[in-house]
């Protein structure tokens, strides 16, 4: 069993590191860290874990303690936190899974554009392995440090990079509207997100340009050798769990619609974690309520012969997919276990 | 007072007549029809309007009772419906509202592309006056047939009219990404209305392009000369009232914002039933749940300089603004009466 | 118009007071204070009132202000803190609505138990009206003191008033189980409160016993000649707004159920805000949803003949009759206004 | 491994059963039928299904099939279809685990009082084991013939068994209100499970006493020696997934707390599937949001001292324990595999 140390476990992302990683088969979490409730058990924090985790309770960060309790560490920090733990860990010889921001961009500059700080590392940002095993698969393997996605990026990278892989598009504009439930601010109260003023809110937020625009800028821009321009918007909706990303994207020329579905179910065939939804057959379109708890990401594309407008859409858990399913696929990748390796149970419904 | 009758008074948009014209002071309603539910007493069906309404049972549809009793007609009914009736209403010299879709667009071409039938009135198309009253308040003063617009369109156009009217983008394209709660989809229940299946979820329909684009292309066409290239695409999310648009435009060259901001606030600047957010002030975001039940629409606007794209946001409750209210402020337009009358109350908050 | 002042006038009690009052035809608003946000326009906090009252700011507590402002004061106040101000308010000649609980009990003992401490003005406590309009409009008319009902205990003896009155019932137990919506816990956030915790719970609280048994205990016993003995259990559910109240009460012998249903039917009569509802006609139970935003109660009952329990039920907005509606009606009654101005208008529905 | 058969597979139980078997390490499920989809692959009615079960379509009821093809057979039918069925499979010598009622209740005479029919297999009765697992753990060891408890009365029965068996109460009247989500009345949409109707509504049904006061009554009188006079009233609130049941109970004379709460945990201290909650430490309450998607119950009490009212409370997923996860539970012990068996996950939180 490989040892699993968790930093930052009172939040959302930790809550779900550990659900996840209790029924995996070949991982164990040995430590946990909160400087919030250190000495607390878990269940004091976590009500949903009473009766689980017995045995652990919150402790403050040691470096010492991971490295001697622990094989893999996850980090559940605020942006700007994981970076001081990071080099650390590394040079201790632990593999580092990073569920912040702080490595998923490759270059510094964009550091300061999009989070306002000089970033201290930047070898490490090359080093980095960006965990969206779709697009990285093979340098997960063996990796060292891991930089998990944000859960807009991840479904909106999943609506698009078929069409950018087949079709190119370096040139367009990539529009990106996502719609995300509660849970994606995290584990802090606020006026906004006090129930009576949330529940049945419809609500635009970075308005001008959401921070994950850049990583979806920069992991589509691979594909055509350039960053693409990227304009994503996301909009707080009454669920609880859920990411629904919707990209639009301008063909620049007449497409055939069955061209443009081909490209998205070749792309996908053989990626377990992906639920291609065919327009034309039942459900229609893609939901996060039908993949609720799970790692799977439903896509769909429809293509508006019209306007000349491709339309990509992609359905998550942002607690699942979009942040400890992820990692905790990546680690399987990383570690060479089974790829779905304590994933492999199916959604909850209806819920 | 003036008499009103309501036809297809059994669905949402005939509860939320009812329920507006009940407070109006200078409007009475006095013959309401269902086909399904004649006979029977209105709280019958609208178990709010219990103690309301009293005398009044749902009859058969009377063009001779809605002559002898009515001076205005406000038509509930299914795209499709409403035009059987509409020229023996006008033949009898009453004042017609139509809340359907059959009288909004001005080609009726463009009803076999969208709605799937040929216009057997085209005449009456162009006679018709679209009822959103920023765009056309003197052409329904006294106006004989009023198309009330669509619940999208209404926050479409609201979001994106000043910036059309100001910069033209004629050679662009618009792209629309609407977010609506369940009570859109009418009174009828379905597999997909089911609360266990409805509520939670996150989904596209309509997804290739929604009806309602003919409506804003054509209104935000007649601005500049031409109809502009529009794709609208609605998601249903989790709320019961409520619509979000947001309005994707190119600025094709570099902008100074505020001159887009200035824009809004002096297309809406008497406009007693526009909010401006200015996204620098709280709550920096417009929301439907800021305007539930009333008929003001919130309107806000951003650019991201970086991508030249321009972000304009409307937010309404469907019910009011997107139907009944809308469509009462068109009447009190059209008649004579003070615009607000019946409907210069504050919104519910919270709920 | 009688002027009003509103005293903590930043919450959502507050919220609904100015919501109510804009559309009264006998009263206007003049003072509105608030510690937290003094100097602020009232819609930086209320973003749903912006456009309405943009001649007011929130003020602080001013005793010489309110005097010189207003004839009647609205304490929206937590309780303990409504007491500190009564006795000057009503020095100077002020009408005083007090919706805390500071004046509810008759007796001051009960603030020892309930509320945790002496109660400095007894006297006050005999002076004060209950605002419960169906048991003490006598008593509202011309007084200078109202004691607004909490929104648990008006659903509670709305539901069993009736057959108390009818029955007696003197030596038997009252079980009163509430269920109740988020906003009754006011406008603060709290962890529990937050959205991704909050939406979905179904929570238990004041589980021993809930402070607003006194007033139920109380408003019941002066029927029956002596204090009943009431449990009363609130539950969170995932309503924004609406309390319902089902109250369990043994029969003793058994019951003729229509001499049951009768004595509701005539006790609520003539009571223009109560809505009786006959479990054998539609809809056939009574849901704060029908009476959304209005000051309506539906109450309903049933009896169990195989084990002689009466189940009284009643369904109320907890922010309209359970606060600031119910204190409105007390005005208009103490005023000598008609007692229903200002709260005239149907429910919102569907929302 | 076990292989099992689902009849009646298209419902929400059907879905459940299908989720939780998936896991399950000792069972696989090799047929499953539904009269209204049969032919149609598992996925076109359970979205969320669609990569698991790939193999299989939903089938007509088939003896034969059901015979060879697998070794236990879940029954998730209406009441008075599963007793059509009974009779043969278990002839055949499968093990039957039946979730409707119609193997609930022990004197046929119940079924004409609660559900309206004469039984037709009083035999069967007295044969067929109650599956509540903390109650009639032996009993299922092995067992033929399995009625799966509702799932109000699950909760009842936990929140109060406890208290009955250890101080009998047999002359007092249990007060069972239970609040519960909206899958509890399952897949089929009707105009109250319409959302726009739905969400947001509290309403009680069942009004006079719910059929499941039968099972509740039965199952404490056996513990006291006579049926306990019960009436059982649910909610329906707006969660879709979760019951929380309250239950109260007359002391009848001044008791211990202490005594009580040790009662509970003494009951309860060996059962893997609950969760005692000390209302004095951490969350302080049972919530059905606490145990969403798992098979725990949460079980709390309290002591109102003055109106000497103890209140038991229990919280349960109404899928899970109260219907799919219970059944599996009951087959895990009936064919000697682990108990925990398939149900050993933490529940989803937060959603």
């Amino acid at each position: 069993m490989v040892k699993v140390g968790i930093v930052g476990g009172s939040g959302y992302v930790g809550r779900e590191l550990l659900r996840l990683l209790y029924i995996h088969p070949e991982a164990e979490v040995t430590y946990v860290t909160s400087r919030r409730f250190k000495g607390r058990p878990i269940h004091s924090v976590h009500f949903s874990l009473r009766g689980y985790y017995s045995g652990i309770i919150f402790s403050s960060y040691s470096l010492d303690k991971l490295a001697s309790l622990s094989d893999v560490v996850f980090l559940a920090l605020p942006h700007g936190e994981s970076l001081r733990h990071v080099p650390e860990l590394l040079d201790v010889g632990l593999k580092v899974i990073d569920l912040s921001a702080d490595f998923r961009l490759k270059r510094s500059e964009d550091y300061e554009r999009w989070y306002g700080f000089t970033h201290p590392y930047p070898d490490l940002l090359r080093k980095a392995v960006y965990g969206l095993p779709e697009l990285h698969r093979k340098e997960l393997k063996g990796a060292d440090l891991i930089a998990s996605p944000g859960c807009n990026a991840t479904a909106a990278i999943l609506a698009s990079i078929p069409l950018v892989s087949r079709f190119g598009l370096a040139n367009n504009s990539l529009i990106i509207d996502v719609k995300v439930g509660s849970s994606e601010a995290g584990y802090t109260p606020t006026v906004g997100s006090h129930h009576p003023n949330r529940e049945g809110s419809i609500r635009p937020y970075s308005m001008r340009g959401h921070r994950h625009s850049a990583e979806v800028s920069q992991e589509l821009g691979r594909v055509v050798g350039k960053d693409l321009n990227v304009s994503l918007t996301p909009h707080a909706v009454s669920s609880i769990r859920g990411v629904l990303a919707t990209v639009y994207m301008f063909s620049g020329e007449p497409l055939d619609y069955r061209n443009i579905l081909r490209a998205y179910v070749e792309y996908f065939k053989n990626q377990a974690f992906v639920r291609m939804i065919n327009p034309a057959l039942p459900p229609g379109f893609p939901d996060p309520k039908h993949v609720l708890g799970s790692n799977i990401a439903e896509v769909s594309v429809v293509y508006d012969e019209a306007t000349e407008i491709i339309k990509g859409f992609a359905a998550i858990d942002n607690l699942v997919r979009g942040a400890a399913g992820q990692a905790v696929q990546a680690m399987n990748i990383c570690l060479g276990f089974d790829e779905g390796a304590g994933l492999n149970y199916p959604p909850l419904s209806p819920a």
